[in-house]
């Protein structure tokens, strides 16, 4: 196959990419959702002209909020970048059975560090073994796109 | 016409989504310029090697500088996520007049947010708005490219 | 060539964009790695759940984790617009002397960001001059994508 023949919803590795790169947009938008309600229950706001009564003053240090946006941030660092290796990954024609199985395993670790980071927290190392799972899936990825570009 | 043809200047679906992934790079870049502006009028560095005077101290609480990081993160958790869910959603062969609409929907109500946000704050919910008009949009990209993956 | 047909690891410009991605994904990897060395270093976790004895307390101030921290959100405002951006730019048939130049600029210079902010700390305007070389790398790029979906 030629690679611009790859970007097609006939193959297999690409439609298992978009549909993760799709379902883990929506899990990022979530966050933003979440931390607004979290603000809203713990009447945490961070600018002046969000302040919903005149009595509360802005606040930066509820912890309810700053987990959500701290579990936010790590899905910045690790699920963005895994958006563009993804599709370079799909671009080098891989084995199919390794491809779908590596962007699944990206996609459910990421939900389920969502999951016990800022949802109901699970002690470690669930966090951490989530999060090595995405990192080392993506690493492995991007290993490839390099070696493929010599 | 075949997915990887879509990715085409013939496409103006595709000249759309570039225009706008164009735009709103540049609209992302100016943030750091920005940032960079206020730490220079208020004096406020983050780091102890940036400091233009021995008098000066790492300060992390300016609320211009901050008011401006803010901004530039949400830039990081909405526009980062619809540079590459616009790719796809352009890949799924969409109408051209709700693609369209939808990118500038997306490019307007962003370029929005920073100004009332970082550049003139205007009292809530002209910044919601702005936000949500974002997010739904890319969103139902999203499930849009969820969709196309069954 | 048609625009599609750019995306070919015949392509010199494609493939060495996809080099830069996969080495600057490591890198910002890396950056994580580095937090994680420096929260077990300095003994600073951000979670009551990650805390290692009962004696400890979360910590957010710690000079040496926060630097990192700071080098990586830095990544992610210009490396992730950099990914989008140079993948449109290569669609846009650029020359090849000067694509390749341009990605080596901004792979490099980020590469160089990360040592004189995160590793060793290097005095003004060593990061600076870092910054703006991938800064401008990047939004000259960006240029050219809005010109090409004119």
């Amino acid at each position: 196959m030629l690679d611009g023949e790859l970007i097609s919803m006939e193959n297999v590795v690409f439609r298992s990419y978009i549909w993760w790169c799709g379902v883990l947009t929506l899990k990022m938008f979530a966050m933003s959702i979440l931390t607004g309600l979290w603000r809203f229950i713990k009447a945490t706001f961070a600018n002046p002209e969000d302040l919903m009564s005149p009595k509360l003053k802005v606040k930066f240090d509820d912890p309810d909020v700053e987990r959500v946006r701290r579990a936010h941030r790590n899905d910045l660092e690790n699920i963005l970048p895994f958006f563009i290796i993804g599709l370079l990954y799909t671009l080098t024609n891989p084995s199919t059975f390794l491809a779908v199985n590596l962007f699944r395993a990206v996609g459910i670790s990421r939900i389920v560090h969502t999951l016990v980071y800022a949802v109901v927290v699970v002690p470690q190392p669930a966090r951490a073994l989530a999060f090595f799972v995405a990192l080392g899936s993506t690493a492995y990825m991007a290993l490839q796109v390099v070696a493929a570009a010599f």
